[in-house]
């Protein structure tokens, strides 16, 4: 979830989208998807109530917007030099992602949104599978550089080095922690060297 | 999930809990949580109306109530003899349970409203804290028989068997099968194989 919140330039019409977007971010931290509304987001941007509900209608379509601006902006891939330390560092960064004071709670009410709500599930499967994608180039790094089997599948690798984070954080509701972030990037990883995820012939 | 809907014998209190326990399971499938009422459990159970309102209050509590008394019934925990074969066996459990035409729709509707309901969130947190609880035993197994190292924490491994399945199915919204299953369950022992789970010195 990492870049949430950031402004690009642009003319009038980005400019609009982009108050929208952070009054939509700002009104899903202080009051969850639930409490969005078009009325507060409108009130919050300066952006006149007709304007947002003739482009973005409804609550969900804010939330899905400010998912779609979020998978636009760039996404520092980790290059430790290792596939361990990659993983390791992208595995914080969804922790530190959901445990961050400020963006943090419009993180999860985002995810959150997306388990019932079907437009943001759709625009939140767009950018988390943006965002694993660009993730699975440290694996294939990994596989060129002789570090981990040929044939290894990068989407299992990565869904592997995060998925028991999500799962304590959505799911279970546990906490979690930089060792559960540390330990999950580091079980991809020894199950990726074990072969556990060779899916096809090098 | 596995156990939810099975009938236990008891008296008129436990027939009338049964009642709407297993009216709450149908129409949490038919309708997901969003349509689960009060009035449509008591329709579909024959127990008075007013009764269900005094006992469970509202969809909420009757989501937590089916989720209690499914954490009440017994469990199977695989005993393959190997701690790979148990954890397969568990994992596969997981993909099924949600697949399943039957029981997948009350599943998914009971953890997709626990994400966004806090009643129902911790009814779930108990269930699943539970059901690993029990799950966590293969684990432990494994160590007695010399198969995992001393010190693994059975907890961390039993996530991981499962983390990436709920990460699929609630977060990315992917889908799931056998050889996912399969894989999530390899990774999790060739993870703990390799030490990635040893917190403790034994």
């Amino acid at each position: 979830m990492s870049g949430v919140g950031g402004v690009r330039p642009g003319g009038r019409t980005a400019r609009t989208r982009d108050a929208v977007r952070l009054a939509t971010l700002a009104e899903l931290a202080d009051k969850g998807f639930d409490g969005l509304t078009v009325e507060a987001v409108a009130a919050r941007s300066g952006v006149h109530k007709t304007t947002v509900y003739r482009r973005w209608r409804n609550a969900a379509g804010l939330a899905a917007d400010a998912l779609d601006s979020a998978a636009e902006e760039p996404w520092p891939l980790p290059d430790t030099g290792t596939v361990q330390g990659d993983l390791r560092a992208i595995a914080a960064m969804v922790v530190s992602g959901f445990e961050d004071p400020d963006r943090g709670p419009t993180a999860r009410a985002l995810v959150a949104a997306a388990v019932y709500e079907p437009t943001t599930a759709e625009a939140l499967h767009g950018f988390l599978l943006g965002r694993l994608g660009q993730a699975e180039q440290v694996v294939e790094r990994a596989v060129t550089r002789g570090e981990l089997p040929v044939g290894t599948d990068a989407g299992e690798v990565v869904r592997t080095a995060v998925g028991s984070l999500y799962y304590r954080l959505f799911i279970t509701h546990e906490p979690v922690d930089a060792g559960q972030a540390r330990r999950a990037a580091d079980a991809a990883v020894a199950a990726a060297r074990a072969g556990v995820f060779v899916t096809e012939q090098g």
